[in-house]
């Protein structure tokens, strides 16, 4: 990011007619984006929501409320414009990029073996990183993918600790046996794997999936293009987490969309410092809480962009 | 409202393809919509952000940062597009209505007179009325007048009880002197107008003020015609809270757009059992927060009217 520019759009923030900081949230907003776009002003005039989609050997062990096919159906439903991210998006005015990731082909089961092998996590970590097109102003990072929180929860164990019952929710749906399953299969998985688990990156292999994978990609490839991010729910969270493993500030360009009402989301976002722009007791994933947060963004640099100064209106400062 | 419109919406968001109660707080708000909007999917093609703007007999006993002709000054930025209204409007794809009442007539200073006269009031509470046009989907109502926060603290405290220091705060950015002034100008009022603050209406014409007048006659115009209300910060709030001690369901139809970082409004909208959409730490009053929420309402029913059943897209149920 640019300090410089932070600076310019903070200078202007203080010269335009309002109480200083009166716009809270949505001035911090702004100079996040003009920091990461290295300009005074930010646009948002193209914004790509970036959804991947994978499946995941681990949902056999009988983690979800619903059966496997439906990764595939979802995919067919963004297609086909009847998700709820179809809808977000357009009202966010933002493009939907869908990229399944060998859905017909499950990752192996993490509780006895590693989930991808080498070729099969860079394979979509590149697809993830390819997805960041040139000259986009902002990409939103979600996911679609039966059994996913389990995943997310082996992951965010892996990376700092914890048993699988402190990181195991209710997904779309689980009752109380399957939550034990969740816990059970991350347990198993952490102590399959070990110390292999150490490296964060070998951990987003060993027991992550491919839309998780994909996702760390391009949160990569939008750090290093200059590109702001917006996370969606816990899995979103979850897969881009080791950047802030790999290095203190990995994750300085993104923001958390919202808070999830999956249950660790939260403990998640303190251990990030990420501060979610929304909650709203979403947990539907298929980045819809980073989608609408984008309607927050576009207001912010509306404000910032579009707003007269003191001067410029003629209005008398304190 | 209509029970039977609710009912039907609710059946709708079970129908829909994700997880049961995902969307979260956007399915309730969808639903709100039909239940005031009267049928199974609202729309929200015609949104109004509705400003009114007063002056306060108060304000020259410092209890604002700002000079008095500010209020003027910004009416006039409101008209000429450089308020940060004017760009939050424009991308809520609403309407921008701003009501000035008698701004070069102060109200009478409180603490030694009542605020308005009873003819006064009601044509405050007219022009609010007769804001809320015919047809109109939705409104959202808001403010601008220098030191009515501590008109609003004064309406509060009337209303619920306690005294001025538990209901004031910094408001556009006063200092510890500024908001000593404050507490006890609302002292000095409670004691000065006494049981006469007992009646509702009586408080808000006595230590109210033209603007909050106004949001009171919009939002019973509202309950009245069926239009759903999106309700602003601490002022906007603390002036439609008479309704809800005129009857315990008054505000049935009204929604917190945010929850503002003017210190009493999160105890205001407790009071009076009103869960706010946003939290951005805003403080800015003009309808910001309320206009903000609009997006996320826009959001909520493109997703209720646009999304596809699990039958039409053939996703399994779980």
């Amino acid at each position: 990011g640019s300090a410089t520019a932070a600076q310019s759009a903070a200078q202007r923030q203080a010269m335009l007619t309002k109480p200083r900081g009166s716009l809270g949230r949505l001035e911090e907003l702004a100079i996040f984006l003009a920091r990461w776009q290295r300009g005074m002003k930010p646009s948002l005039d193209h914004v790509d929501v970036l959804i991947f989609a994978g499946s995941h050997g681990i949902a056999a062990r009988g983690v979800s409320a619903y059966p496997t096919e439906v990764t595939a159906q979802m995919v067919a439903n963004f297609a086909n414009g009847g998700a709820a991210i179809n809808q977000l998006a357009a009202i966010a005015g933002a493009n939907l990029s869908v990229t399944p990731l060998e859905i017909d082909k499950p990752t192996a089961d993490f509780t006895v073996a590693p989930a991808m092998n080498e070729a099969e996590f860079l394979a979509a970590v590149t697809a993830g990183m390819r997805a960041v097109v040139p000259g986009v102003d902002l990409i939103t990072v979600g996911e679609m993918g039966i059994g996913n929180t389990t995943v997310a929860s082996a992951t965010a164990a892996a990376l700092f600790g914890g048993s699988g019952s402190s990181w195991v929710g209710r997904g779309s749906g689980v009752d109380d046996e399957g939550l034990t399953r969740k816990a059970t299969a991350v347990d198993t998985a952490l102590t399959f794997h070990g110390n292999a688990l150490q490296d964060p990156l070998e951990a987003l292999r060993l027991v992550g999936g491919r839309e998780l994978a994909a996702i760390f990609g391009a949160v990569l490839a939008a750090r290093l293009q200059g590109v702001p991010v917006v996370l969606d729910g816990f899995v979103a969270t979850a897969a881009a987490a080791p950047l802030t493993r790999l290095h203190p500030n990995g994750l300085a360009h993104a923001l958390a969309g919202h808070v999830s009402a999956e249950a660790q989301h939260p403990r998640l976002l303190k251990l990030l410092n990420l501060d979610p722009i929304l909650d709203l007791g979403m947990r539907l994933g298929e980045g819809s809480g980073a989608c609408l947060a984008v309607n927050i963004l576009r207001s912010a640099i509306a404000c910032h962009n579009g707003m007269a100064s003191f001067a410029e209106a003629g209005v008398s400062e304190n």
